[in-house]
């Protein structure tokens, strides 16, 4: 966020959840006012009201879900943008009151996209635990802390929930495959985006041109003849019938670079409806790589070939 | 499926979900022994095991999630096959312990994803209710059943659990947007595909040829190249590493015809996985659009004339 | 022909052929001197030296070759412009000295290019006739004018070599194919091109990128991706090694329209090589079919939206 | 050519053209009989007739035309095949009577093209003397040799027309433009095609699907999906209006090569017409490159896992 840092965020919420961790990334958040949020599309209508200056969601390979929430939640009301994109390790650890050993543990609570993701480690290191599904990490935790009456007594969340909640770790880095990690997004409201550093992306919603054979096509050779590289893309239902796409990008480079604007008026040209929905820069700071027919600077010569070419002097 | 109706069906649990609505759709399923799992890699390995004959899966805009979760777990072992889909209409049930009246109802509870379906109308109807977040729509309507110390009294739920845990239907219809379906799949063991019957699918996952502008693009040629539509493309994260993609895809047609066959074998060309899923008739029954040039008969007369001039007869 | 008339014209020669017709159909050309010339590339070399103002040439289905030599001559030197297009029917007469009949013909010359048109007709009416082969149609013409020594008796030959050399037209549309129609262009120094009409011609010269599998399809692509059609497409070979090829290409529409102002910038950015030789109207009017994603005005507006982005107003 | 070779050759004349030349490259044709013809389609038709069994004719940059009379008179009539290529380099003579000084040269005839491709030689070595049109390089040579009325004393000719007429050689390689080469063909009637070497041509004659943006890049798509380069491509009109075109096509590779038949059956799907003009070694022996999505093995690799699919066993 250029300019004086926000002063409250918003983020999905509970407390104590890979959220929060992203958003504690943001240097300017830890002197602001952060509010948990139950869902997505609360945590961005409060920037869409004004009530806060920024959230951060979730926007891909979450562990408790919210991606697609947080994909057509975006889009669904006044228009936001994305300004800065954070990268959460997924690690996860099992956490209880404190005083409890590992061989004490006789039940695990977790959100159940959590407990799949440590399945191997319950298996060999709680073999006899039973599972019981929580509606988030972080509630499996806070269940924990809270008092005395919780069906389990030890609970599989992010770090910072055991840090928040003061239980004891009694086993980190639990889960199966290691390096995983979730990527966040911190929404603002519309403002002229952050400027390129050249290792850029770009976020949009765009809609099919229609459905046949080929509109897919057609809209990624916009990206293509411009030498551009997609990052992510995704489908997403549009209302209410099944088979009518529009598709969730996210492409290499700035709207400010020469390439990224002709694919975007390409877009727009094509399709009934593109949603702009910020350039900022990479978590990673991976440079694009841009071939010679794509660099500003080729696009600004056969800018001034063709005002050559118009007043007759080719 | 072909032959004698399979006796054993695993689904996506708990009872009462939108999931055990598909399987009951199954005629077979009616005479068969139903097995609830506690996730869709449960299910489908109950399936590799040969434990169950098939299961029943959402693969496309679930209200509770499973979806990513099923694509996944279709291709994470020994190969399985689609071999139907059921379409099953998104509606909601305000479901209450009987005597019940709408003006008593304090407290809601729902699944996350569904209790946004609702929100509309839970202003409308409930502005003073709480919401009490649960794992599933079917826990919160079995939360009523079970006994007296629920902290919700009213649940928002598909109207199979109504039926199931016998609860009074205070209001139905209640989604925000009526006309919402979700597709489910009935998977099993690998077999020879259903023959084709006009109005087919295909299911596959293809890895991307390369991480590079334009690999997606030369994937979905071999699609565009045969006048193939899609009608569900997805991208799928590979393994650990962010930006690493593999696409889940839905084509019009049977590995039968002649157009679906040259696309495959074109996909296999160039794509270091493809895994195919399945050919089956679509739940909706619309006949794929085949123009001149893709119909079987163009492509058989294309092979006798390839073969004329293979033998000196142009 | 912008501003004054040229006062002088140069003419693949010699007199009395399809190219001076051609040439007669510009009016200015009727006050001008007309300069009849060797070859094609001697008649632009007189453009570019600035001896003439203007110079019509064939560029496309010429009856007496100078095709490929034009599509050279234009590129070979300093630039030009093409500023015209006129079109001649093809059609021949049988032309003799006063008095002579049909009956009386033994050998007959014209152009070998001009004898294949015709083989039909001479079969049946001078089926005994001898063919002798002359350097173009109107030196058979000539022959007959100039004296008494001519091996030949009767000249197939364009109306005007008729005309020009008071000769009798023994037949009329002796060609065997009616409708035949020669291209032909009026070339002259580089200025700013005529005003777009809504029916209009671009003439270029693009090198392949490289010697590859699609480097053609990239550069087709930058026509088809702005709903560009093609009136004309050859290969020439550059230089001196076959295989190497660039491209004679006529598209529809004028350098001042947007998307065939961004097609030339794409082609100018992937192209070792792009000559401009012209926008021009069409000789026969047609407008061009534009698709709504193409017009001026989708540019226009794609083009605000992209700054509105920018300035962060989306 | 399989078998016995042939006895007869026609081939287009005069005699001591490049063309003769091409023919003599032929070890067979050294013990033939050798018809010199007056055009490509007489030539052709002589084949087409039987009473000869193969002609050589140019197919690519001939010095004195007849390669667009090739293209066309290829696909005329009943169907013919190319079985062979063959390189002659252009290289010309100034070729006189014996005893003839180049000082004493006044007068130098040949063909119109010829003398446009030695300008500049004759500038400098023979600034002063007059140039006589010859109908061919070959006609100027006969010329000397008839007798004593030619009006010119020395011609530029291929090299085999002066030893054939038993001139002297004044000077060699009098081209302005060293390397260039023309392409000629050897083409009998329909067989089956001469073995795959790994370095063939596949000549074709595709008419367009319809006239629209994108017609040709379809086209061209059957090639480059498939990893086939052209070597060669030259519009064509179609019967009498402009703008109507086929196209004649090199591609690398042999149509019993799988890359190949695949491209050719989807060209027989989308297009109305395609004429299959042979199969046969490339002159030079190039070896195509072929990349791993496109070798024979990768294609019989895809139909095994196809017919595994339709199996049930993937």
């Amino acid at each position: 966020m250029p300019g004086v840092p926000p002063a409250r965020y918003a983020y999905l919420g509970p407390e104590g959840t890979f959220t929060e961790a992203a958003l504690r990334q943001v240097p300017a958040a830890g002197r602001g006012d952060l509010v948990a949020c139950a869902g997505v599309d609360v945590a961005l209508d409060l920037v869409r009201a004004g009530e806060v200056d920024a959230a951060m969601v979730p926007i891909e390979n979450s562990v408790e879900g919210g991606v697609s929430s947080t994909l057509d939640a975006l889009t669904a009301g006044d228009p936001l943008m994305v300004v800065r994109e954070v990268l959460v390790p997924v690690t996860f650890v099992l956490a209880a009151r404190p005083g409890t050993r590992l061989a004490d543990v006789r039940a695990v609570s977790t959100h159940p996209h959590a407990q799949a993701q440590c399945r191997r480690w319950l298996s060999a290191a709680l073999p006899a635990a039973r599972y019981l599904p929580a509606v988030s990490t972080a509630a499996a935790a806070a269940g924990l802390a809270a008092g005395g009456d919780a069906d389990h007594d030890a609970a599989l969340c992010a770090p910072i929930a055991a840090e928040r909640y003061r239980l004891d770790v009694l086993a980190e880095h639990v889960e199966d495959n290691a390096g995983a990690v979730t990527r966040f997004v911190l929404v603002g409201r519309p403002a002229p985006p952050p400027a390129p550093t050249g290792a850029d992306k770009t976020t949009l919603l765009v809609h099919l041109p229609q459905d046949r054979a080929g509109a897919l096509l057609e809209l990624l050779e916009q990206f293509a003849a411009r030498g551009i590289n997609l990052s992510r893309i995704e489908s997403r239902p549009r209302g209410d019938a099944l088979g009518q796409y529009a598709f969730s990008i996210d492409c290499e480079g700035h709207v400010d670079d020469a390439r990224v604007a002709e694919a975007l008026t390409g877009l727009h040209r094509v399709s009934p409806l593109v949603r702009f929905l910020g350039s900022y820069p990479r978590a990673d700071q991976v440079r694009a790589e841009v071939t010679p027919a794509t660099t500003d600077e080729a696009f600004s010569r056969a800018r001034a070939w063709l005002q050559r070419l118009r007043e007759g002097r080719p």
